[in-house]
């Protein structure tokens, strides 16, 4: 396989030192990895395809990987696979100011496309901690979702066109742009959050939103999580452009503030923080004073007018991940609850996880105005399944989503029954084998 | 397959006499029809799996049919089909007043669906004229747009459930509305827009809108379909909460004021009248009338906010389908062009039907503000294709959609290949035969 797609595509884009291939062959979290053939990286859709054509005629599974900043183990080999980096994509980004549109190869990051846009009098709303290292293609794949889900939704509700190769190896592309188009299937919504698992996709145009003419945030500290379900549930109903509603807790907060050496912001700490942040007509800020001067029984709130005085207010809650890594490889839990019962469930999460070894530890942060928390646990064996198979199967007799936005690469695997009926996998496996019959397109991932 | 229907389903379940059967058989334009086996009306999901179970070990065709109110064929039979009708799969409409979603069967009309809605303080954005007998569940399977489509998208944004029957005959069902729920491929957005291919649609969860405190409509008169282009595209960039940006020009709007024997609005009659409707906050109508005020070269204005005032403006607009239709059969073309090449594609398309036949009459109405027009022809056989030959090419050269919210249906499907590369329909047609092995849903329809 290396000899020849060195000969089709140059021996510069085959790589195989050990040095350089090994950052793509373990995950962020460190939980998830194996040992690659190669790393190829493709400069065009005409060289994605020829990867796709060797692997099938060889029998090489195939992981695409994006900017390897995916939870779930779904961008990484479990071992002997190529990896198909999607680095060397970097057509655009180009900016249709008329249409609202932007294209861009997939391996543009999601941050440089945030900033052509922004250039451009435009905004692309997704926005996600990892933004100046996860590729726009990456987002796609995973129909990424972050921190404004609330006002603007997921990735797919912003794609407009995709160029893809399939598993067959058939180049589609479908990149105009027009937003009224029925003719045919939506290629591209059944591509977006596949999980590389149909086919690599190597351009996309996505949709705009207009620029707001102010932002502003606040922190409020409360006494308890069911306070921010209420508060969010509230301020989602009475605040005219609501765009996030996080959640940090206190034990959380010091452990960010200690590894990264931040200053206090409420004082002192309150047992649970509620970040607030209202984007929209000028005025932003005094929207947002004027609903926390309705909310009672705050313990102390701050509020951020200007970019940098924002971005210090969303230091704690995006650190999270980083610092929680730090202290081992976490067990991720990505969970999507129904209101009423998101504090029930995670009082019982917290007991589960307890019980099962003196060192395991909870942490809990997240995107609470759409009951999507981000639940870690620290201290067990990363192959320890026990926490999984606790607290996915409290998160889905509550009715409650398995992923919400991570996907289920390899991580979640194992539960997909708990989320999926047999029916609707067996349509899954259906479709996995029209687009890819060979089944070369990141085997174990999903499926 | 009747007899064995009606000792499954019961008699009343399966009509075979020919005045009930008729009007199923007949589309609403005239153009498409055939002769069915029967009309098949279950009652629930499990009735739909038991009438494709039939129809799969016999071997008959199914054509699945909402309130018939499509337009390209794609709903009735061809010849020799069962039909099965969605009219009785009539739970809900039923609103989730906290999450704003509504859960609804098929066969729901999309007005009950907005009463509902509007009766819970919200409000479900997707309109069009024949709101009143078509089906959510037809809406859903064709993907609708309509006339809000500028603020609020078409049907797939808004869908966050559905149950189906797949070609496979298994139920699919995934009604929990959770919208952050990456846990596989998605099959509801599959499905919709898949026009009756995939699957029998029995259910749907949608979610909802703000109610809008105000809502205001202009009509205003302008020269030319070019100056209604770039009035359209001021209005989208600088009128907070335009909702909708339609066409209408003088020769339809006196075929549909002579038919309906309505007053006229606009007097003189201007060549053309661009309608606007703008919701959101209080002071709509001060907003468009200050908009208005901005606009040179207006051939006379009219705004209302109340809602009797409003329906009198949107009436010519509403009314152009059922007018043309008096005409005889049309041949009809839903199209999306780019804005900078509409009026000369128009001009082009005008020339080419004019050369045609000295009775055909080319009429144009429709969504300015994204640039989907409705363009009509009456006065050729309902057989001959020239025309269709000619305008269809003619919108795809200028890198346009031959259907933007009708579907391919029956009336595109030789024209699929001026929208789609023989690639991507080579994909459709793996994702058909993944999930309609038997190819008995809908056969001829899409592909």
């Amino acid at each position: 396989v290396i000899e020849v797609l060195r000969a089709a595509l140059g021996a510069d884009r085959v790589l195989t030192d050990p040095e350089l291939v090994a950052p793509h062959e373990t995950d962020w979290t460190g939980r998830w990895n194996g040992p690659a053939v190669a790393v190829v990286r493709p400069r065009s859709v005409e060289e994605v395809a020829e990867v796709v054509a060797v692997c099938r005629t060889t029998g090489t599974p195939l992981v695409p990987q994006g900017g390897n900043t995916g939870l779930v183990g779904g961008g990484v080999p479990r071992g002997g696979e190529l990896i198909l980096s999607t680095a060397a994509l970097l057509s655009g980004p180009e900016v249709d100011p008329v249409a609202g549109q932007v294209l861009a190869g997939a391996g543009v990051t999601l941050g440089a496309v945030q900033a052509a846009a922004t250039a451009a009098g435009w905004r692309y709303p997704i926005d996600l901690g990892a933004r100046d290292s996860a590729t726009i293609g990456g987002t796609v794949a995973t129909n990424a979702g972050g921190n404004h889900v609330l006002a603007h939704g997921m990735t797919r509700r912003h794609l407009v066109g995709l160029e893809a190769v399939l598993g067959t190896g058939a180049v589609v592309s479908h990149l105009g742009g027009l937003v009224k188009d029925n003719t045919g299937y939506d290629l591209p919504g059944l591509l977006c959050g596949s999980e590389g698992t149909l086919g690599v996709i190597t351009a996309v145009r996505l949709a705009l939103v207009p620029a707001p003419e102010a932002t502003a945030v606040a922190l409020v500290g409360l006494d308890d999580l069911a306070a921010a379900v209420a508060v969010a549930a509230t301020a989602r109903r009475t605040v005219p452009g609501l765009e996030a509603a996080e959640v940090v807790l206190a034990d959380g907060s010091a452990l960010v503030r200690e590894t990264f050496a931040l200053p206090v912001v409420l004082e002192p700490e309150p047992p649970v923080t509620l970040l607030l942040e209202v984007a929209g007509t000028l005025g932003a800020g005094d929207r947002l004073a004027a609903f926390l001067a309705s909310v009672d029984g705050l313990r102390g709130s701050a509020v951020a007018e200007d970019r940098a005085g924002r971005a210090a207010l969303w230091r704690v809650r995006e650190e999270h991940n980083p610092a929680i890594n730090r202290l081992g490889p976490p067990h991720k839990y990505d969970v999507t609850l129904p209101a009423a019962r998101l504090d029930a469930v995670v009082t019982a999460v917290r007991s589960r996880v307890g019980g099962l070894d003196p060192s395991a530890r909870l942490w809990v942060f997240g995107h609470v105005g759409d009951g999507n928390l981000h639940l870690n646990v620290t201290g067990l064996d990363p192959a320890d399944e026990r926490a999984d198979d606790a607290v996915l199967a409290l998160v889905a007799e509550a009715g409650g989503s398995i992923s919400a936005e991570h996907g289920i690469g390899v991580a979640k695997r194992p539960w997909l029954p708990l989320a999926r009926s047999p029916e609707e996998i067996a349509a899954f496996r259906a479709i996995k084998e029209a687009l890819d019959p060979d089944g070369i397109l990141n085997p174990g991932v999903l499926l």
